[in-house]
């Protein structure tokens, strides 16, 4: 087993990965940026080691002090958590040549899947479904828009090196392509340092539904269900769930297999997620794949009663899976509310601040991640996540009911949140009676549902 | 379905009574004392009735008032949670002649195994393995001499309606027996108004191992494992998990047979435990059945992933128990820790007081029950319960990692607890390798663990 690990990340997820080093027995090092000197995950882990200042890029982007930091200390393996070096190929190679196991698949397969137009052609190689669009990497409009003309319109057009929802601009008609084009690839080039852009045929508001798989260095893959993020707001999740109140379980099993064959075809390790669009009439398509641990892993922990972060350590560590397909069962539903320093009604604009005061819920089927304490600030350098809230209920409408009382009885003073903006759309009607696709919030923004 | 309970009770079971209510959409209704105004069930139950002042006999003591306020607020149903007037059968017959359902069993079955003796003989007769001892009653102390010769020594003398380790004394030989009747005795009367006394052999350095049993008013029972509650302070426990360290499976199944059998020679409906006291060589013996949800409840709901007081819920609504035995499966371990507002080092005397900061712990297989928050006033006239502590993993070794982690984080400012106390424990060798028994806190505190 690994004996000392490093967690390059902070908040939440870092407090998340040293618990479980902690529950089985693994040393713990913290990094941190000194505006984050005062964070939960320094308390928490055995040792603690400054990388620089904010902005990330002078900390925990810094592919360098975070390597120093773990060879300083002597860890053995890193944890990236997710955004900053979790998708960073380079990064997870540079562990590798200096004798550090990045917990996370190989840097052969981050750089596979994250490049989205190399993923999709992988997938369509393997026999699973993408959306119809162009295989070619584009660089200009033009040439782009001759090849969109064998695309239905609507048309989407993507970086290549995108996430996030940034470089991505619906193309209504031949007549706006050029334009749209141009305004995603600028934002690709500000945000990624990539031109690469592709196209896809459009799908209509689509659920944004997918699949947690898991995968040991010996051979084994398991699909631990879905997820159902459909509830997005600027492109970013708010709320997750499992099962998905529209999923059927024949799509679920074909869904399903084909994520276990995505991640067999690139020889994939550690957890992932598949991410699919799934139209009005149950096709999906492969998006992309994210080749690492993502927020909302928590809500498959509460319906499988399985521990993600601890079978990745596992894994790293060279074990085998601890459980096998017929192991994962869903039991009842399992719902996520992300709760951020955000003003829902200014465009959710981020409200950094001090957390002067803060009360969490609990009882049976809650749960609750967070980093933040009384006193705590929310940094304008960094996501405005405070807490998730989890829970499992034996059904939706149980677990709507338990996350609208949790909500009810989560207090946090001093800074702006969506706490009421979750409540009112846990109180919908549309999204009670699961008919939430990707457009839900703009359209409840809009009166419209 | 119930439409609306009222919740005969305050503190952390009311907050998980209204929270189980509210998951399943029944109105509730909250009763409590002046003191306990600002009290946190008052404010989540959608209705709410002061009954009196504290003490507790001016208010959560009043039959009639609590009566009232469920009469007066249209109440179908009272769950009385754990203590007050949870097993007073005067009081479950006065619910039924007024048409209100009382979530529990039936008054005579209350009644028949509230008094000790009683319960001892029905016991007995049932085939249920008791502590060898006198099945007589006792009103006086040379009379229960005699009687005595018939026992080995050292002999327990418990007082007929105890419970919460008071009215109980040793004799060590029968030089001290009347002395220590008499005190024993002394306390029953104060305590409980009753002079009732019994012996029994006197188990030497037992453990206290718990079976919950669930059954509904359709003849099914289900045994849903037990309860290991050695780590007791003056009788009352302070650390509970599941699995018991110690017990074979063999065994297990014996104890949960029988207290099946226990259940249904009384005819039992609703949430129950059989306490037993389990020996060195595996023999275990009936000590009593409390006829109500207990403090530890949520271990067991930590391993069987079942709710126990939403099935109360459903079992009084006359549903039929929504699980049956092959279901319980025990996964992994769970363990319970009461933190408490008192002094350890002072013999455990309460300290109530404001809490003036509190932070909690969370994540993955950690839940938090508890009705305090900043600004929470530990009352003097209350149990001096801050919070239960419950944590989920998939073995003892990680389930108490996990608990220590939890500690650790958790932070009460204002008060004495005995976070450090429970922490300490926890690091304990004799613990840790599940050696503990009844005697353990004494032992821990001499230094002799």
């Amino acid at each position: 087993m690994l004996k000392k690990v490093l967690i390059a990340n902070r908040g939440e997820i870092a407090v998340r990965i040293i618990r479980a080093c902690r529950a089985m027995g693994i040393k713990t090092v913290a990094v941190y940026s000194t505006a984050d000197k005062q964070a939960l995950h320094v308390y928490l882990a055995d040792e603690a080691v400054c990388i620089g200042p904010a902005p990330a890029r002078d900390s925990y982007l810094n592919t360098t002090a975070v390597l120093s930091a773990a060879l300083g200390t002597g860890a053995d393996a890193i944890h990236p958590g997710y955004g900053f070096l979790s998708e960073n190929a380079t990064f997870a190679k540079l562990c590798k040549d200096n004798g550090i196991i990045f917990i996370g698949p190989s840097a052969s397969v981050i750089d596979k899947m994250g490049n989205k137009s190399q993923a999709r052609r992988t997938m369509m190689d393997a026999g699973v479904p993408v959306v119809p669009g162009c295989r070619e990497a584009f660089h200009n409009a033009d040439e782009a828009l001759h090849a969109a003309r064998n695309i239905e319109w609507p048309i989407m057009i993507k970086a290549s090196s995108g996430g996030g929802g940034k470089g991505m601009r619906i193309s209504e008609t031949p007549d706006d392509f050029v334009e749209q084009f141009n305004i995603a690839q600028r934002e690709s080039v500000n945000a990624f340092g990539d031109n690469t852009m592709y196209l896809e045929r459009a799908i209509i508001e689509p659920r944004h539904v997918e699949i947690q798989i898991i995968a040991d260095n010996h051979g084994n893959v398991v699909a631990m269900g879905e997820r159902d993020c459909s509830v997005q707001r600027n492109h970013q999740k708010m709320i997750e769930e499992c099962p998905s109140p529209i999923l059927d379980d024949e799509t679920r099993q074909h869904m399903m297999h084909d994520a276990i064959v995505a991640a067999k075809t690139v020889g994939y390790t550690s957890a992932g997620t598949i991410e699919f669009l799934l139209d009005a009439n149950k096709n999906y398509y492969f998006m992309e794949m994210n080749t690492r641990v993502q927020v909302e892993h928590c809500v498959t922990e509460s319906v499988t009663h399985q521990d993600i972060v601890r079978e990745m350590l596992c894994i790293a560590a060279g074990e085998k899976l601890s459980f096998t397909q017929d192991d994962i069962r869903l039991d009842g539903c399992g719902i996520e509310c992300r709760i951020n320093a955000e003003i829902p009604e200014k465009g959710f604009l981020p409200s950094p601040g001090v957390i002067s005061q803060m009360h969490l819920p609990g009882g049976n089927g809650v749960r609750v991640d967070t980093a933040a304490y009384d006193g705590f600030t929310i940094s304008p350098y960094y996501d405005s996540l405070i807490a998730k809230i989890i829970v499992q209920g034996r059904n939706r409408k149980e677990a709507i009911a338990k996350m609208r009382t949790a909500l009810e009885e989560m207090v946090v003073v001093g800074v702006s949140t969506n706490l009421d903006f979750q409540y009112s759309i846990l109180g919908n009607e549309t999204f009670c009676t699961g008919g939430a696709d990707t457009s839900f919030i703009e359209k409840f923004l809009n009166g419209e549902v």
